[in-house]
């Protein structure tokens, strides 16, 4: 295993460079990616790669990411260092010598709250605080942009309240009312800021994580680089097997997104696997190591409770969370309320010390068209709204975890019972899965699903890559899952009338009518693939300028006669009083054009 | 070129069988592919792809399919064989010798409408004649059920009227209203009829087509029978350059789905590629020579009107249809109407003389987001609304195109205003796309807008494959384009509540539920695939009756968890009694499962 060590990806993408923005309140740099594009003005767009794809940063995964951030906890004054919990053997799922992956080089002592203070964003934000975190997403946001679009805005954004400018007080606004996040846990000190919210841009989940089978940390620090490469604004590492807590470091520490986990996972290791046996104990227990390393948001399961269980009974597909599964186990077995739920005060208390987001997770969602939306679903999601409000009230930054697979026509309600139940608190849906029948193109029936629940107004979608219900994604899934994400979180954007969202569209689809080739896979969501594809059947470079392409050749390319056609009218008049003659019925002779030639 | 010699593929898919349907009225068999199921029933489910995937069948490429219907439309006693028009060298994009693709090798004498007489199908339904075609999409669309289900509908239809049964009178009525067509030359004896209408299953079109870099005769029926084999419900061939007609008719002879074509593509070879040069005679001519070999169905570009033209000049994208745009330069060049518009009855009498259905062009269809729904759409939209009139008045078929690309949010006034002008007739849309973001994955992008505009009541849905604006696809690309639309009219036919639409969803999670690995891939769209991608991780065949795979691995495996979650539950009393017990708030106790072991 170890005689592979993957090279972390690094470089920009294709007629990419970095530009940071710098901010007016705080002493912050904002990167973003410029692409250029050929007689216009450079596109700037979001990017969440992080100071792999900037050429002036040499990374190097045994030191991590510089801690940009740090500084900003510590200003706050109300954070102190402290010596943190020791590292024990079932952390690392009791792996020793050869099998153990090394720790990260470098350790830090950990920050907590000092005096029981919240130290989270929401709590700055009810206090009337702009944080550096809050400006740092407003000019995300915006792409670098200072003035509202000018653009007249269009689409149909089902209530939600989207600004022709985000501001950073419009952001400290949304975090107050508990309608956006900040994922940002004060231990992730080389995290870039992300806003996850309905009135922002819709977001993407990848999800990485060794198994059983294991992988290096190199592996796992790439998978990761490589899926923020392509897009994904967080990653949630959903690790089990051995290793799990060293590994974990290597990914924070050169991690400039947030990382989510599914604690549960790393506690039912450090039982031996045994459901029966997971506690309070453990479960505090790793909720406070991982807290400690940096980990951004955590899936808790609270909403299982003992008398949804049997509401599954019925269902085609069980229960198909895993975290799920588990916690419906430990409450049949026990015949007990679910841990999760009984201390969940517990739970939002130690979320606070580290700002620690909850995402709250769905342990009943359903896993096949039969099962959405049933009695056990919309049970656990009322549920879920009741934790809402306990987070809020101990200022506990919070987001709900919605399905699964849905057909098309009940998605809608989804959105509308989650708006309901858990009163604007920013919703993260898996997919969802419009039909059940296509293993292999499951990121496609879940694309579907997913555009359109991000439309409604999911806040952030977790991807699913084509190896769904099938095996474990590899390099290429990955990316796979990614761009197809991408493409239905910007989608529901354009739907929703996000500000400049259409701007990267405008762009390329000039780019196409013009011709300009190299443009339009420089400004794609995969430059590599779109250009691969072209160059299939057109591989000189001088195809790169031609002005037809493979698919109908010279003589059938619509756009070339759409240029002819304008270039013809433009000779004699302008298309406008052209335009006039006729609906005048005036003559207008438009010249013979040269013959194009007969093959 | 000819050192390619590719086989044509056959065979059944796994686990499946065809199976025939005897007609009650006619003297029919309506094939279906039985699925073999472990423990349950088989499942019946549609099949489009001929007797190629029928082993008691021996296919000849050079002999073409049996005639099986050509029986139906001599018994009708109202067509004649005559001579026919003769095969000029223009037919053939004058080609000679060794480039010359050689004729198909049967010769049969056209059939065309006796005494002027209508033999559509429309004109059958206005007279209350169930046809032996209305009865072959009848059982085919109910899969051979001969009872209505009895399982409950669910779903939003959006004033589609979707019968639990399909009876042969109902698709009478659908015809004779001009909700639904059958597209059915009088000279497509090989066909096996499609029915293609809002109130039925939603069916999907893939391209095929020669350009000027050409391909054989063998690999175009490979791309068309591969195509059906994934499930194509019809094939447009798009073919350009040089050996149309030859090539048309070996397609032509060995498919069993309609074939689509743009008369005006091979129009415009004959007068070699001048856009300007060609006249009505040209294309009259053209007609005629594909009416004759069994085109099903033309695109017809008549609703580009020379007024409508100059609406184009501020579009991003101009036209970008190769029929609008060639229509186009030709109506602004001869500063006159569209001869398509002025000769539009004269090609209803050619139509109806050998039941050609019409697909009304699109040819102002939106190229980019930018572009979608502006007046030249709409003015377009219109006027094939007064075409639909027209053909209508002549017992004509017709079906109309739409988009393109196309924003969520603008979607369902697409659907909307075409219901409205061209009131009822089928819509037959490209995606749309709902991003131009992503070349290299507009399958996915469209694969959204399709899915969304069949569930509000799209007919038939063109497929759009990953090499969509750069490329002319391959045999992987087809597949996947067609796969990624069968997903996507599925989920339609979901949302829509199609009676039995769910079947297999339930099939396939039922399988997934319990382990059956081999009925979870045999069911799927794609089992290679789906076995593929499972291999990828677990090869053995131990694993395919493993009960786990390789994403959570047995210790986390949410499924298995739930079964043993049920065996517990089962084994002391009842799911509902336990339930019972519960909401009554009574003592249960579970006895302890054995422990799963350590990994």
């Amino acid at each position: 295993m170890n005689t592979k060590t993957p090279k972390i990806t690094t470089g920009p993408l294709p007629a990419s460079r970095k530009i940071h923005i710098p901010g007016q309140i705080h002493d912050i740099r904002v990167p973003l990616r410029e692409i250029a594009v050929t007689g216009e003005a450079p596109l700037a767009v979001y990017d969440s790669s992080g100071p792999y794809t900037d050429p002036a940063v040499t990374t190097d995964i045994a030191e991590g990411l510089a801690p940009q951030r740090g500084g900003w906890q510590i200003a706050r004054g109300d954070v102190e260092a402290y010596e943190g919990r020791s590292v024990t053997a079932a952390d690392n799922g009791f792996a020793e010598g050869a099998r153990l992956t090394p720790e990260f080089p470098v350790r830090r002592r950990p920050l907590r709250a000092a005096g029981g203070r919240a130290v989270t964003q929401i709590a700055y934000a009810r206090a009337g605080i702009v944080t550096p975190e809050m400006e740092f997403v407003a000019i995300r946001e915006n792409h670098g942009r200072t003035e509202a679009w000018c653009a007249a805005r269009d689409g149909e954004a089902f209530g939600a309240d989207i600004p022709d400018l985000v501001t950073p007080e419009f952001v400290r606004a949304e975090i107050a009312a508990g309608r956006a996040i900040i994922p940002a846990n004060i231990n992730h000190r080389e995290l870039e800021p992300v806003v996850i919210g309905r009135n922002f841009l819709v977001k993407i989940n990848a999800n990485i994580g060794n198994s059983a089978v294991t992988s290096s940390m190199e592996e796992e620090v790439e998978k990761m680089v490589w899926a923020i490469r392509w897009g994904a604004d967080t990653v949630m590492d959903l690790s089990t097997g051995r290793n799990i807590h060293n590994i974990r470091d290597w990914i924070l520490r050169n991690a400039p997104v947030p990382i989510g986990t599914v604690p549960l996972y790393q506690a039912l290791e450090k039982v031996n696997g045994v459901a029966e046996d997971l506690s309070w104990e453990v479960f505090r227990d790793t909720l406070i190591e991982q807290a400690e390393q940096g980990v951004d948001y955590f899936t808790i399961h609270a909403g299982v409770r003992l008398h949804m269980i049997p509401m599954t009974a019925d269902r085609v597909t069980g229960i198909v969370s895993r975290g799920g599964s588990i916690m419906a186990k430990w409450c049949l077995h026990h015949h007990r309320e679910s841990f999760l739920y009984e201390h969940f005060e517990e739970i939002c208390d130690i979320c606070r010390a580290y700002d620690v987001s909850f995402s709250l997770g769905d342990g009943l969602r359903p896993g096949s068209i039969a099962d959405a939306n049933d009695a056990a679903q919309f049970a656990e999601l009322e549920t879920l709204g009741e934790l809402t409000q306990i987070a809020w009230a101990r200022d506990c930054q919070v987001m709900i975890e919605g399905p699964g697979h849905v057909p098309m026509h009940k998605i809608k309600a989804n959105m509308d019972k989650q708006l309901e139940h858990c009163q604007g608190a920013p919703f993260y849906t898996l997919g969802p899965l419009t039909t059940d029948i296509a293993p292999g193109y499951d990121h496609i029936t879940s694309a579907i699903g997913a555009a359109m629940i991000g439309w409604f107004g999911t806040a952030m979608l977790c991807y699913v890559t084509p190896k769904e219900h099938l095996g474990l994604p590899d390099r290429d899934d990955v990316k796979t899952g990614v761009i197809t994400y991408k493409l239905a979180a910007h989608a529901a954007d354009l739907a929703k009338g996000h500000p400049g969202a259409r701007a990267r569209d405008d762009a390329l689809s000039r780019a196409r009518f013009e011709f300009r080739w190299q443009d339009q896979f420089n400004l794609s969501l995969d430059p590599e693939t779109a250009t691969a594809m072209h160059d299939e059947t057109l591989p000189k470079e001088a195809h790169k300028v031609a002005h037809f392409c493979s698919m109908c050749g010279p003589k059938f390319c619509s756009m070339r006669i759409s240029h002819d056609i304008r270039a013809a009218a433009q000779q004699r008049e302008g298309m406008e009083r052209m335009a006039a003659k006729f609906r005048a019925g005036g003559d207008l002779y438009v010249p013979a054009e040269t013959a194009e030639p007969a093959e």
